[in-house]
C-alpha cells in the first residue's frame, strides 16, 4: 500500500464525522477559521531514523533544525505565518544526552529565527532509532490562505527557487560524500516563511504548496485537487549547480513553493517579488483545462515516465 | 537524564523567544486565548513500541483507541472539549496494510464517540518498530481552563474514578495473562471527555489534571506549581477491584481526573458529580499551605517513599 493509497482509504473512514468548523485533510495544512479575516493552520511531519535521516549522516543540530523548518515550509505553503510548534522526541539508548541537547539546540536556532515558540510536545524512549514529530500552528487571514485546489487554466506556474539540489546532496550523502555543498543544502532546508507570507498577501496567487516530494509529484496535487492539468516548459525549470534536469523535476526535499498565478499579473508579481527578495520568481509552465501533466522540450511534448520522490 | 529534566532544560532553552499569545509548557496542555472568553487548547502525546505498548500484547484496534483516548485525557483534563486531532504513524515492514487499517479503525470508534474529526498527519515507513504521536486540539471558554498551578490550601483532593486498575492490568500483561479483565481495562482507557467538561464548567474547581503517570507523581506537579503541599487519607483512595493500595497511589495510565475543590462547595459539588455521572466524586485529602505531599494512616504521617510510574 502506498502512502497515498493508506491516506486515502483514512479519508474516506473519516468522511462522516462532525468537521467541528476544521478543514481537514488534502492541503499542506488543515485550516480552522475563527471569527473575523482570521484563521489557524496545522501541520504534522514524522521523521524517523533510516528513512528521513541517517544518524551518522547528520549532525544532531542539523537534524534539530530540519524537523521545524520542514513543517515551516508547510505553514509557508498556505501564504500564513507560523506561531507555535510542538515537537514529541523518542530516543534510544544510543542517544547521549549531548546529542539530545545539541537537536534541541539545532530546533531552537531555527524557532528563534522565525519567532516561533515552542509550546508543548512529549520526550520518551525508545526501543530502537530515533523518531521526530513536529505538529506547527501558523496563523494569517482567511483571506491570504492559498490551497491546492484553487488553480485555474491559464494559470502561470512558478517556483521560488532553484531545484534538485537537496536531491542531489542526498545522492552524494548516499555514496559517502557527507562535506559537500550539496549534502550540506539537503540537510539545513530554509523554508520560505517570509516568501510564503507575502505571497500569500497577493490576490493573483490561486495555488500554493511547498515541493517536499519533488515537482512531478507535488504538481500532480495541485492538478487533482483543481481539476486541471499543466504544461512545463522543461528548459525552464531552475536547476541547481550540481543537479541535473530530471532531479530537479523529481528529486525530494528542496522546499521552496510552487504556486500558480493569473497570467495577466503575472509579470508584475515576478517583478515585485524580486525586488522583495533579491531572487527571480522562476516560471515554468502554465495550467490547462485539459487534465494531465504535460512535459514540452522547445515546446514540444516529450513522453517522461518521471514521479517524484517517494519515502514509503 | 530523567524526562522532566530534558523537559526542564528545554524550558529554559526556549524560554526567550517570543510566545506568540500561547501559554506553554507545564500543563496538560498548551494554551491559546482567542476573541471573547473562547480558548484553543494543544497537547502531544508519543507512543513508541516496546515502551509504551507490545505489539504482541494488544490488538491494532485496541492500541488505535488508546492512541487517541491518552491525548483526549488530556484535553479533558484543561476542563474543556476535544475538537480534532492530527495523527502520525510510522509502520515497519513487519506491520501489515490489515494492522494498519484495524489501527485506524480502532482509532475511528474513539473519535466518532467524541465527536473528534482527523483533520491532519503524516503516514510513514519505520525502519524499526511502530511509532505513533498524536496531537489534539481543544476548544472552550478561558472561564472553564483549569491549571496545575491553581491549587489552594484548604482545597480538597478528588478523584473521578477508582485508580490502580490499569497497574495491575499491565502487570498482568507483562506476566503473559493477555484475556483478564485488568489487562483489558489497561488496553482500553476510557477518556472522561464529559467529566472534564463539567468540571470545567465548576468555579468552585481549581487545579485538575489527568492521572497518567501516578497519583504520587502527578500530585506533585500540582503541588510544585500551586507553591502548596497535600496530605493524603491513604483509606480513602478508590482502589480498582483486583489492584492493591501501592499500585493505586503509584500506577499509571489510569486516566482518571484529579481536581481539587473549594472545601465549602466540595460536598454539593460531589453530590451534583454523582447525580451528572452516576458514579462518585472521590474526595482522598486536602491541599495544606506547608509544602510537601504528606501520606496519612487514620490521621497519623506514614512514611513512605512512593513514585509514580515513569517510562523514562
Amino acid at each position: 500500500m502506498t502512502e497515498f493509497g493508506f491516506i486515502e482509504q483514512i479519508r474516506r473512514l473519516f468522511a462522516s464525522l462532525p468537521d467541528q468548523g476544521f478543514e481537514g485533510i488534502g492541503d499542506d495544512c488543515a485550516v480552522l477559521p475563527l471569527a473575523g479575516d482570521e484563521a489557524l493552520v496545522f501541520t504534522s511531519d514524522l521523521l524517523t531514523e533510516g528513512v528521513h535521516f541517517l544518524r551518522h549522516a547528520t549532525t544532531a543540530r542539523e537534524l534539530g533544525g530540519k524537523s521545524l523548518a520542514v513543517n515551516l515550509s508547510d505553514i509557508a505553503a498556505m501564504g500564513v505565518s507560523p506561531v507555535a510548534t510542538l515537537l514529541s522526541i523518542a530516543l534510544p539508548q544510543d542517544a547521549t544526552q549531548q546529542w539530545a541537547l545539541e537537536f534541541m539546540e539545532g530546533y531552537r536556532q531555527v524557532a528563534e529565527r522565525y519567532a516561533t515558540p515552542l509550546i508543548g510536545g512529549d520526550t520518551t524512549r525508545s526501543e530502537a532509532g530515533i523518531t521526530i514529530n513536529v505538529t506547527a500552528i501558523g496563523r494569517g487571514p482567511v483571506s491570504h490562505l492559498k490551497r491546492r485546489r484553487d488553480a485555474r487554466p491559464g494559470d502561470r506556474i512558478f517556483v521560488t527557487g532553484e531545484l534538485g539540489g537537496s536531491g542531489a546532496g542526498l545522492r552524494e550523502i548516499l555514496a559517502g560524500h557527507l562535506d559537500t555543498p550539496l549534502a550540506a543544502l539537503h540537510r539545513n532546508p530554509v523554508p520560505q516563511v517570509d516568501e510564503g507570507r507575502w505571497l500569500g498577501a497577493r490576490h493573483e496567487v490561486h495555488a500554493m504548496m511547498d515541493l517536499s516530494d519533488g515537482l512531478a509529484s507535488d504538481l500532480r496535487h495541485i492538478l487533482d485537487l483543481s481539476h486541471t492539468g499543466a504544461e512545463i516548459d522543461l528548459e525552464s525549470i531552475p536547476v541547481a549547480a550540481g543537479a541535473d534536469l530530471q532531479t530537479a523535476a523529481c528529486g525530494g526535499e528542496d522546499y521552496k513553493l510552487l504556486l500558480t498565478a493569473e497570467a495577466s499579473a503575472a509579470e508584475r508579481l515576478a517583478a515585485e517579488f524580486r525586488i522583495r527578495f533579491g531572487t527571480p520568481l522562476y516560471p515554468i509552465g502554465r495550467i490547462t483545462a485539459q487534465e494531465g501533466l504535460v512535459w514540452l522540450r522547445a515546446g514540444q511534448p516529450e513522453a517522461l515516465d518521471w514521479r517524484g520522490f517517494s519515502h514509503y
